[in-house]
């Protein structure tokens, strides 16, 4: 049994930004020297967040109108007063969206459905340099 | 220290189906030999998700009217023009919910709340056969 | 490698009392002997919920807000009618927002955002005695 530490780092545009993060993950995976376990995907920092989805144009405007439904860009909110920064937007549909996701893998591979992609879901309004830390623990 | 890869496999009737897994997770822990550790429930598509609530039926009911309010079937969604499946909501249901979710076990035992059940919620417009993956790490 | 199962108790306000773990999952882990693994924090019961955000006073209020958003205090809930305790509203915030969290650590720290605590939300309608169980597996 073995845990390794590793890490994505990207260069994002913000404003929703959705980023098929799933070939990096394979890479990571293939690299390693285990067959079965679990990887652990968590984006650091607090308005970006991670999920799952079929990542194609029609789906990738569809999440973006959900997470304009959810928490308006436009909204007039209570943490835009503390730090004058305008992305109170951001940190509510990263909280509730989630940072983190574990994902089995078994005889080497990523138990992801066919269609099923992982995701980075930047929702900062201005570009970032990302860091998303991937754990694996297995043997 | 060991590392467990099971499947439930099960057939639903989409539509929002809210299938309670909370047994079949019991028996898979019971079967091994495992007392601490953790196990990740991850159902593999892009239609379905993973939560936990008190399954009994007004909850469910309730359940059902959130996910439609989030995302209601019979909005034109950008994937229905994709692939003409019609399954818009399903995807975008699923993405924000999510497909995993990692439960400690202590002295042979799930720590789920006595009315914390885990619940597979298949949001496809159409009967399904579905696997979820179920991993345990722990010794 | 190793597992340990920790506990934290703690008492809340309930109504959507938003309560900053980070301290204590610090602690957990600096009191432990690992340096490279995942911590998983989990809360026992199904009218709470497990996620990141800044813990600031303007975005505790822009939290609040979108929970009561998503499903408001004064709604008929079906759940109501099933035990009478009238917190069908914080059943179903807990199920949305999700129970489970799963943090990589590398070199002995949590990797954590600056601006990124993890908290523990109390949905419920009343003063709850919470048991949040941390799991800790690595080396």
């Amino acid at each position: 049994m073995k845990v390794i530490n590793e890490y994505i780092t990207l260069s994002t545009n913000g404003d929703g930004d959705l980023i098929d993060l799933t070939g990096h993950l394979r890479n990571i995976l293939g690299n390693s020297t285990l067959s079965n376990g679990i990887m652990t995907v968590f984006v650091i920092g607090s308005t970006a967040a991670i999920t799952t989805f079929e990542y194609e144009s029609g789906l990738i405007k569809d999440m973006k109108e959900l997470y304009e439904e959810l928490a308006p860009y436009g909204k007039n909110y209570f943490h835009n007063q503390t730090w004058g920064d305008g992305n109170g937007f951001s940190h509510v549909r990263a909280a509730l969206q989630g940072p983190s996701l574990t994902i089995p893998f078994d005889n080497g591979a990523l138990l992801l459905g066919t269609w099923q992609q992982v995701v980075l879901a930047d929702f900062d309004n201005r570009h970032r340099n990302r860091k998303v830390a991937v754990n694996l623990i297995g043997e």
